[in-house]
């Protein structure tokens, strides 16, 4: 079961059907299947027929629902994509973070919702307010209305691509949360017996120390490796000891 | 001066000139500016003024050229956007990989061009045969046929978050090479000295952790930290020096 079968893109009062159909087939290319249309303006339609291209089937099974509230009923996420930068501040996450962020949850089988606005006026404040969340798409601010297609392309590609290294990393037997603890504090307690680690520095320098390992995303094998030369270290002083007792 | 203005994308015997508005929006919502048309069916045209939504001088400004060759003639770089996997083995990188690749030549001011072949057909084997190397989109293998405009949107995109993040970077102070190589020197030595790299495993252990720090993509101040440590290990062994002069 892949992770993506948890996610469905809700357009809401979609004006032209052919931008329905370019969604369905932008979802297809990328391996999502659940499209909800909230009081489309037209639909079925021949346009949208036409530009799905081989995407009908995502059309057959559309939900139709009259409101945004119907259609992410069931949902764990509902997150807004939109460009328009709002006056209140609102959390907003670029698409590669959104779709980064939310693998865990679609693994654990919660269902996510990327709600798109209408081609000239986006969502409005009562939609926004359904949304846990806002998602942008990183672009030119000063040509920032992408089409409704091509944004739900973006969105999808990243959810695609997300997916595809979830997948990959599954395989890579990534070090733990629990484990990677483990080797800070033995880290951390190697730097003292260093004198590395004055107490005045520690906290600025763990915080620093973490963003580096946190960031390489260490496998179970590279932390072994890690940790074995801490143990050497530590070998090391115990053949000489200098101050123990 | 941004590195996308050294972009160019060029499309190949376009059928449906809205398809080629389509190109220019996606375009310009991401920054691009430089179009080459090589022998479009029909342009200028209506359709395509009315997708471009506003991107027209795009059109405007697009380069009809009557082949492949003309459209790139002063390119460095040439690289095509297919889906199609060939008979023959071909240079092929992700979209994300090659917007990454590509920066730094970009920013020294080389031309890059990207191709996108026919709506239907793609790229003949000639044209392919222009190219440097092939450029896919990861997608859905049982429908990766993407239309043309959303394929330049994803292209497009991934062109301007590595842009984006090629800036942030410059901001970050990142480590070169020579001084990467500075602190694998002083690290493999410190191994050594520590018994914990022994001959027969030198050579794989070193570039499994040349792995996990080249990833991690060290700035200048994380890398004095790490230097830092090893100084202190080497202190620490000189004031009770086991088994030296």
């Amino acid at each position: 079961m892949s992770p993506l079968s948890n996610v469905r893109f809700v357009l809401v009062e979609t004006s032209h059907p052919g931008n329905i159909g370019a969604v369905a087939r932008a979802m297809k290319n990328m391996g999502l299947t659940q499209l909800f249309l909230v009081a489309p303006k037209i639909f079925p339609a021949a346009d949208a027929t036409a530009r799905a291209s081989g995407a009908d089937d995502l059309l057959v099974t559309a939900k139709v629902c009259a409101t945004l509230a119907d259609a992410v009923a069931d949902c764990q996420w509902v997150i807004g994509a939109t460009a328009r930068r709002r006056a209140i501040a609102w959390p907003r996450l670029t698409a590669r973070e959104c779709a980064e962020d939310l693998m865990p949850d679609l693994l654990l089988g919660r269902q996510v919702a990327v709600v798109f606005g209408r081609e000239y006026a986006g969502l409005t404040n009562d939609e926004m307010a359904c949304c846990n969340f806002l998602m942008k798409i990183p672009c030119n601010p000063a040509f920032s209305s992408l089409n409704l297609a091509a944004a739900a392309q973006v969105v999808a590609y990243e959810l695609f691509v997300a997916a595809e290294r979830q997948w990959h990393e599954q395989h890579l037997q990534l070090a733990t949360f629990g484990e990677m603890e483990s080797f800070y504090q033995h880290l951390f307690c190697t730097l003292q017996n260093l004198d590395f680690m004055t107490p005045a520095r520690t906290n600025s320098l763990q915080r620093r120390i973490r963003r580096i390992y946190n960031r390489a995303h260490l496998e179970k094998r590279e932390l072994d490796i890690l940790r074995g030369i801490l143990t050497a270290i530590r070998d090391k002083f115990r053949l000489q000891p200098p101050d123990s007792a």
